[in-house]
C-alpha cells in the first residue's frame, strides 16, 4: 500500500511538473510572440525602465527626507510615457497645462475665501471644489475632449481639489503649487527626451504605415478572392492563402485604431517626409472609405464556399469579368498602397481602375445581350450577386483613389518617378518584381505573374 | 473720419458680441444635448463632485500637516471613479491590489539590499527598479492584461519604484508603505460606496442593454431596407426614416465598447436578473455575429438608389420575395432583441425565420423555373443581387438566433410567456403595440402595421 501510495504521489507530482512546464513553455512562446511581432514594444519596455531609473537616481540622491513631492516624478514617468512621441507629448502637455491652471485657480479661491472665517471658509471651498469637479467631470464626456484633453482634465480636477483643500497657508500653498509644477516638469520633460531620443516611436509614421498596408490587404485579398472563387489556383499557389484572403478583416475594426492614432500624430513636431500642418485628417477619410471596401469584401467572403460548379459558356465568361474586376481592383488598391507608402503620386493605380471599369462595363453590355435565354439562371446566381458586388467594389476602389489624390494632393506627395510609371515598364513580371521588392512581400510576384495574361488577353 | 472709424469699431465690437453670443449659445445647445443623450451623464458628474467632497471634508479637518499622503486620497477618487460599478470595482481592485503587492516586494527589495553599502545598495536597487519596470511594461502589451489589469500594472511600477528609491530606513518605508495602503483604501471606498449607493451604473445591464439594441436596430433596418428598396412607402411613414435605415451604422463599430463594457460587467457583483456567472462572454458572441449581419445590410444599402424601374412580372415576383426575405427578418431580430430585453426564451422568433426561410427556398425554386426566358437580365440584376444578399442575411438571421438561444439557455432565461407567443397574439395589430410598449420605440407601430397584409398575403 505504501508503495502504491508513494507511486501515486510521485505520478501527481511528476503531472503536475509536466503541465507545470507546459504552462511556462507557452508562457515564454507568447511572450516571444509579441516581442516578435513588434520589436518595438521591447525597446519601449526598456526605456520605460531606463527613465525610471534616471529619475529615481535624481531622488535618491536628493531625497528631501521631509517632502515627498518628489514622488510626483515618479508618478509622471509612469503616467505619462506612451508608446508613441506623440502620445507621450500629449499626456506631458496635458500634465503641465492642467497642473498650472489648476495651482493657480485653487491659489485663487484660497485668496477668495481666507477671510471667510472658520466657517465659511471650508463651506465655501467645499462648493468650489464641487462644482469644478462636477463641470470638468461632466465636459469629459464631449467626445472632441475625450479624444484629446481626458488626462488633463483628470489632473485639472485632482490638482485643484488637493491644493484648494490643503488648508495650508498662503506661502505654503504657493510652495506646494510650485513644487508640484516642478515635479512634474522634470518627470515630463525626462519622458519627452528619451522618448524622442532614444529609438522614438512616431504615431504620424504608424498612421500612414497603417492605412498604407490596410489598402494593401484589402488589395490582397482582392486578388486572392479573384484566385479563389474560381479555383484556378495550381499547386504551387501562395501557402499563406488563407491568411491572405483574410487580410481584410482586420480592416473591419481598425477605427478605434487610426482615430487614436491621428490624435496622437497632430501633437508631434514636423519631422522628415511629414511637415507642419500634414493632413492627419484625410488619412481618416481614406481609412473610412477603405472600411466600406472592406464590408463588400466581407459580403463577396460568403461567396467563396458558395455552389458554383457550373462551367457553361455564359458562367466562363461571368468569371472571367469577375476575376479581372476582382483583381484589377486588388492591383490598384496594391499601387494606391505603394504610393501612399513611397509618397508619390497615386497616378499608376489609374490604368488598373480604368481596366476594372471597363470590364464592368463589358459586363453590363454581356448581361444585355442576348445569350441568357436557354441558361438556367439558378447556377449562375452566384455568379452574378459576385459581379454585382464587385461592381460597387470597383465604386469603392475609385472612391478610395479619389480620397488618395486628395490626401496626395493636400500633402504634397511628389510626382511619380519614370521608373514607378507604367508607361516605362516593358513587362508586368518587372512591375511585380518591383512592387514585391519595394512592400516586402513575395507571393505577390506568383499572383500577379499567373493573372497577367488573363489580363491582356482582355484587353 | 472720427466719426467714421468709431462707427467701424462699434460695427466690429458689436459683430464679436454677436459671434460670441452664437458660440455661446452653441456651447450651451451641445452641453443640454449631451446630457438629454444620457441624463446619467449629469448624475455621474454630481457623484464625483460628491465624492471628493466627502475625502476632501476629511482631509479638511484632519490634515495631518507634515504628511501629504492624504492627497493620495483626493487622487484615488479622480482618477478610480468611473462612469459604471464595475468599471470604477476594477480600477479599485486593480489600484488597491497593485498597491499592496509592490508595497510588500519594494518592503522585500529594500530588506534584500539594506547590507550592501552604500555604493552596492543603490546600484542593485536601481538594478530592481529597471528590472521590473521594463517587465511590467512589456507584460501590459498582452491583450488580455491590457483588457482587465492594464491600470493595476501602472500602479504596480509606480509604487514599487518610489517606495524601493524613497531612501528611508525600514520604519519610515513600513509606515510610508501603510499610509500608502490606507489612505487608497479610504479613497477606493469611498469610491465604489457612492458608485454602487448612489444611482448606480451597471456595465452588465448596459452591455445587456447595447446588445439588445443593436439587435433592434438591425431589424429596424431590414424592415426599413425591404419598405425603402421597393418604394413602397406612402406619405405617412415614418418621419425618421433615414435615421431608422441608417440604425445599422452604429452596430459596425460597436466591438471595442461591447468587449469594455463585458470586461467590466465581470467585476460587478450578481445582481437582480443577472446571478453569479452570467455568461457575459456569450454576449460579445452575439455581438460578433450581429456585426457580421450589419456588414451585409451595409453591402445592402448600396442598392438602395441602384436603378431600378422595371416593373416586369418577374421583377414583382423578386420584390415580393425579396420584401418578405427583408421584413420577416427584420421582424425576427426585432423579436430576439425583445428576448434579449425581456430575459425569456427567443421562441417567438421562429416563425419569423421560417417564413424568411421559406420565402428563400420558393426564390430558388422560381429561379429555377422556365420564367426567364424573354427578360432582359439587366434589368432584373439589381433585384437578383439584392436577393441574394438577402438569402445571406437569412443565414446571419439565424446565426444570431443561434447564438441567442446559448446565451438563452446557458443564462436560464425564462420560457417565453403565453402573452407573448406569437400563436395567442390574435392580431397583428395587438402584438406591435405590446412591442413598442415594451421597446419605448414608437416607429415600430406604423412600419409593421403597414407590412403586414403583405406578409399574411403570401402564406
Amino acid at each position: 500500500m505504501v508503495v502504491a501510495s508513494g507511486s501515486r504521489d510521485k505520478t501527481g507530482f511528476f503531472t503536475q511538473g509536466v503541465k507545470l512546464k507546459a504552462n511556462m513553455v507557452d508562457m515564454a512562446r507568447s511572450v516571444r510572440k509579441l516581442g516578435q511581432e513588434d520589436p518595438r514594444r521591447v525597446v519601449h519596455s526598456l526605456k520605460v525602465g531606463l527613465t525610471l531609473i534616471l529619475v529615481s537616481a535624481f531622488y535618491y540622491y536628493y531625497p528631501l527626507y521631509n517632502n515627498f513631492y518628489t514622488i510626483w516624478m515618479v508618478m509622471t514617468v509612469v503616467l505619462v510615457f506612451e508608446f508613441s512621441v506623440g502620445a507621450t507629448l500629449g499626456k506631458g502637455f496635458n500634465r503641465g497645462i492642467a497642473t498650472l491652471l489648476a495651482g493657480g485657480l485653487a491659489f485663487g479661491a484660497h485668496q477668495l475665501t481666507k477671510n471667510l472665517g472658520r466657517v465659511g471658509e471650508p463651506i465655501v471651498l467645499g462648493l468650489l471644489v464641487f462644482l469644478q469637479a462636477s463641470i470638468s467631470t461632466f465636459f469629459r464626456f464631449f467626445p472632441k475632449i475625450k479624444a484629446s484633453y481626458d488626462y488633463g482634465m483628470l489632473i485639472f480636477i485632482m490638482t485643484f481639489s488637493f491644493i484648494s483643500v490643503s488648508g495650508l497657508r498662503d506661502d505654503a500653498i504657493f510652495k506646494l503649487a510650485l513644487e508640484r509644477l516642478c515635479t512634474v516638469s522634470i518627470g515630463g520633460a525626462a519622458c519627452i527626451f528619451v522618448s524622442i531620443l532614444v529609438f522614438p516611436v512616431w504615431a504620424g509614421q504608424d498612421l500612414h504605415n497603417l492605412i498604407a498596408l490596410n489598402i494593401e490587404k484589402l488589395g490582397n485579398s482582392l486578388e486572392g478572392f479573384g484566385d479563389e472563387y474560381f479555383k484556378r489556383k495550381g499547386g504551387e499557389a501562395c501557402k499563406d492563402d488563407k491568411e491572405i484572403l483574410e487580410g481584410y478583416k482586420s480592416v473591419l475594426n481598425s477605427k478605434k485604431c487610426e482615430e487614436s492614432l491621428a490624435n496622437y500624430a497632430a501633437w508631434e513636431p514636423p519631422l522628415g517626409r511629414f511637415p507642419f500642418r500634414h493632413p492627419w485628417k484625410l488619412y481618416l477619410k481614406v481609412g473610412t472609405v477603405a472600411r466600406e471596401c472592406a464590408y463588400r469584401i466581407e459580403a463577396l467572403n460568403g461567396y467563396l464556399n458558395a455552389d458554383f460548379q457550373e462551367s457553361s459558356e455564359v458562367s466562363n465568361l461571368i468569371q472571367e469579368a469577375c476575376t479581372i474586376m476582382s483583381v484589377e481592383s486588388g492591383k490598384a488598391l496594391k499601387e494606391l498602397a505603394l504610393a501612399i507608402k513611397t509618397m508619390v503620386q497615386p497616378s499608376s493605380a489609374d490604368s488598373h481602375i480604368d481596366k476594372a471599369k471597363s470590364s464592368a462595363e463589358n459586363l453590363k453590355s454581356l448581361l444585355k445581350s442576348g445569350i441568357w435565354e436557354d441558361i438556367d439562371l439558378l447556377k449562375v446566381i452566384a455568379g452574378v450577386t459576385v459581379a454585382s458586388i464587385l461592381i460597387d467594389v470597383v465604386t469603392c476602389t475609385e472612391k478610395i483613389a479619389e480620397s488618395i489624390r486628395e490626401l496626395a494632393s493636400t500633402a504634397q506627395f511628389k510626382s511619380a518617378e519614370p521608373t514607378l510609371s507604367p508607361e516605362k515598364l516593358q513587362s508586368g513580371q518587372m512591375k511585380c518584381v518591383k512592387l514585391s521588392q519595394i512592400l516586402n512581400c513575395p507571393h505577390v510576384v506568383i499572383i500577379v505573374s499567373e493573372l497577367t495574361p488573363a489580363v491582356f488577353f482582355t484587353k
